[in-house]
């Protein structure tokens, strides 16, 4: 199997870098010491679903299963807002008064440890501001699943092949293409975050994540793929069904899946964002919340337990668009969190770890611009995407009746002139913050700490400030795997 | 005595809003069920030191002190950018790659809870964002120690006149005027946080607060004070010796103080920002290290214990200004802190509850703006606020070279024509901004939760979301002190 890795016992040995250097080049998913024994998957046999979990055995942890929630590019200001959207369509009238975590209860608030977590990368320029990529796994800024440099790749074991080789089953799940940069960083290995059909190739090829469900069809569709490939027929061989539609994904019940939705105008991308999937479009992607649900239900059947990792992705690309939609998008992450510890505290027969925790601050998002006030109201209004709202603009020409009509229709604004005048000069985010009051200092990621909310066994690990290299450490602790940082290993990637 | 609280316990029967309603209307400082007794000062006797703390008698609880460290307009950003700002100095060469919590170690890191905290006040408008008057005492922007409406408005028990009525020893420390909105929240009562001659005369009057510590002499001064009224000869009466230097504050050792600092060329208003005390002004004003310590050593001696509140109020100030040295502010903050969690530590004779919190964040500050990078050499070189460069420039009046120079002399920076052509233009902030990327979103305050930190008995509480009305709440648990939110007592207050 093309690309399976090695890993021998020497392969730390084989690095050239100090001890201490490396300690900082430990990553969010480097792990060691696990079995050498990497997973086989059971080829489908007619109707006998392909059995989920590698064949590893495992030392037992106090947990039985891990799974992360990551809402990418969240920090304070957006699980803040989340509650302030939830506050004010459960009482308008009482609003903000309810705001309080006793009036208006969060999922995150039910956690048992909250904490902050660093996230600058590795860089060789020292920046401190981090990429997806890198926030995945202590490295240069674009690498997924190693470190050092694009010219001196070194790729490193992540926590999820450790959780794969223990014998225990795997899942990502995600809003964006599957092969973008945070659920890549757990299971592939390039130099570079934009080689998106060789991260899928990996996936299918490696066979180590049991379920996969997010955007990205085009990564797998030979029709799209750059060396035509046909990743969707190997897929199937190495036991995976695939889901394109919600009622597919609902039919799925048990064995190796992958799921790759998206809207029916642009399936081969990432899915839709909240507003748009809820709103907007007559769609037949799933939720996020049944997503993480279908991916539990199924790595739950796993004896050996599982290890989930779950983004809400295009919470990040909403910062990037200063879009207010933003808070729509955190409250859906919320749910799933909800969905999380609720599952957590049902599961009678072990103990589920629990985290939600971004990988940096988008936007530089705050709850607040030049007036000593906000819109709540008109931010619940929102139902479409900025990205929605603009492609339906454009369509619309010069046509400024046309774009009053859309603006009104999926906000509920009727625009002044001004405004319309501003949005014509491209403007229509600033209108809309305009209005609602939200502030942005940045279309980029910031390096401030972001909040973390860990429940279930060895949560008391992150009931503090820790480094993202912690993560992973945290979780093999609750797991009972045995975890050394940034553990290198031989891995055949395709350039 | 004139305005002496009536704490008569029938008070809170004379509240015409329902309980629900006064729920939301409890204050951080909101105290009833405490003894009756106001406490009274002792008049200095010649050589003899005025005692410390009231007649009362204490119900023990765990703690026997509680000291609250408020940076005023601090969220994560800014306690991140204080770890960052730590960092580079500690070891420029390593960084960021020793950012990480365990790599760079901030006081707030010590604290035994991490929590986060609402701020939004009760405005009639129903703006989910507080000044920091309503975030003293939850009610409407501008009161101070009340709550209702500026023409309705009622006056309610503050944790500081509860410790004090329970014989504690108490004080109040801060960087802005003494009469500013955060301290005169804990023990003074009017409508309007404007009348800072009328907070002065109160806090002189009633002689609730032991030590008072911080700029605002105007407010006591004959001749700046609009009725002419000599506070300060009436705060010696009280017993109240006066301290107005660094030496003098030295050598107050016990007994009440009234220590009134500031720049020399101003010593009327609010102290002097860090980086102006540390780098720039030939000053004899002390520091907040030092004030809190001396703070700390007259009222422990105090064998009821103590309830103090150490303001960093200038965060706030450089956050409105959008002023990069709020970094250097806001570390002096955490040293702070450090010095209140050692105190906690060595007082072997009891048990200190300590804790950090903001009011409310301001700025939208983030760590970052549109380069995925961020100067923090830069960030350290600047060694003077902002409002001493502006003023400085503006002394040049247009020679652009002396402007130059006052730039390069306080920042490192060697400006640029563009730059110059800004700086000119009122954009100093902008051209400051540009060079560190350091983001701002506002101008004024935000809505978004605040981190907050604890320590000592109850710590426990605050390991969670909270709305701020259950500040005062956890520490009168913690001090064993009986408490209902939003006690409204009779107080007479000057128009």
């Amino acid at each position: 199997m093309p690309g399976k890795p090695d890993v021998g016992g020497d392969a730390a040995d084989r690095s050239g870098i100090s001890a201490n250097r490396r300690t900082f080049m430990g990553t969010v998913g480097a792990i060691t010491g696990a079995s050498a024994l990497g997973g086989t998957a059971l080829a489908d046999d007619g109707d006998e679903k392909t059995e989920v979990g590698g064949e590893g055995s495992r030392t037992d942890g106090d947990a039985r299963n891990a799974i992360l929630v990551i809402p990418d590019g969240a920090a304070q200001a957006h699980i803040s807002g989340a509650r302030y959207l939830k506050a004010y369509r459960e009482d308008s009238e009482e609003f903000p008064l309810n705001v309080t975590p006793g009036g208006t209860t969060l999922h995150v608030d039910q956690a048992e440890q909250i904490g902050g977590m660093s996230t600058y990368p590795d860089n060789p320029d020292r920046t401190p501001i981090t990429d997806s990529a890198a926030a995945g796994t202590k490295t240069y800024s674009g690498a997924i699943g190693g470190v050092g440099s694009e010219d001196e790749y070194t790729p490193v074991k992540t926590i999820l092949e450790a959780a794969h080789e223990a014998g225990m089953a795997t899942g990502l799940v995600t809003t964006t293409r599957i092969t973008h940069a945070t659920p890549a960083a757990f299971a592939t290995h390039v130099p570079d975050r934009g080689v998106e059909d060789e991260i899928a190739r990996q996936y299918v090829d490696d066979g180590n994540v049991d379920v996969l469900l997010g955007g990205g069809k085009r990564h797998f569709d030979p029709e799209e793929r750059d060396d035509g490939e046909d990743m969707l027929a190997r897929a199937e061989e190495q036991g995976y069904q695939i889901a394109e539609t919600e009622a597919e994904l609902a039919d799925a019940d048990s064995g190796k899946l992958l799921g790759l939705f998206g809207s029916e105008s642009d399936r081969s991308a990432h899915m839709s964002y909240y507003v748009d999937r809820e709103y907007v479009d007559d769609t037949d992607e799933p939720g996020l919340v049944e997503m993480t649900e279908k991916a539990i239900d199924i790595l739950s059947d796993c004896e050996n337990g599982f290890f989930l990792m779950v983004e809400s992705g295009r919470v990040d690309h909403q910062g990037h668009a200063n879009d207010n939609a933003i808070t729509h998008e955190q409250l859906e992450c919320d749910e799933v969190f909800g969905t999380v510890l609720d599952y957590a505290e049902d599961d009678a027969t072990s103990e589920t770890f629990a985290m939600q925790v971004a990988d940096h601050e988008t936007g530089g998002m705050s709850l607040g611009w030049d007036a000593y006030d906000m819109d709540w109201g008109a931010i619940d209004d929102i139902r479409a995407s900025l990205e929605h709202l603009e492609s339906a603009i454009d369509e619309t020409g010069d046509d400024r009746g046309a774009t009053v009509d859309v603006v009104e229709e999926h906000t509920g604004f009727e625009l002044t002139e001004g405004e319309i005048i501003d949005i014509t000069g491209g403007d229509l985010a600033k209108v809309l913050n305009k209005r609602t009051q939200m502030g942005w200092s940045s279309d980029s990621h910031t390096a401030e700490e972001v909040p973390s909310y860990a429940s279930g066994p060895n949560a008391e690990f992150f009931g503090r400030y820790f480094d993202n290299t912690e993560v992973a450490v945290g979780i093999a602790e609750a797991l009972g795997l045995e975890f050394e940082p940034g553990r290198e290993i031989d891995y055949e990637f395709r350039d």
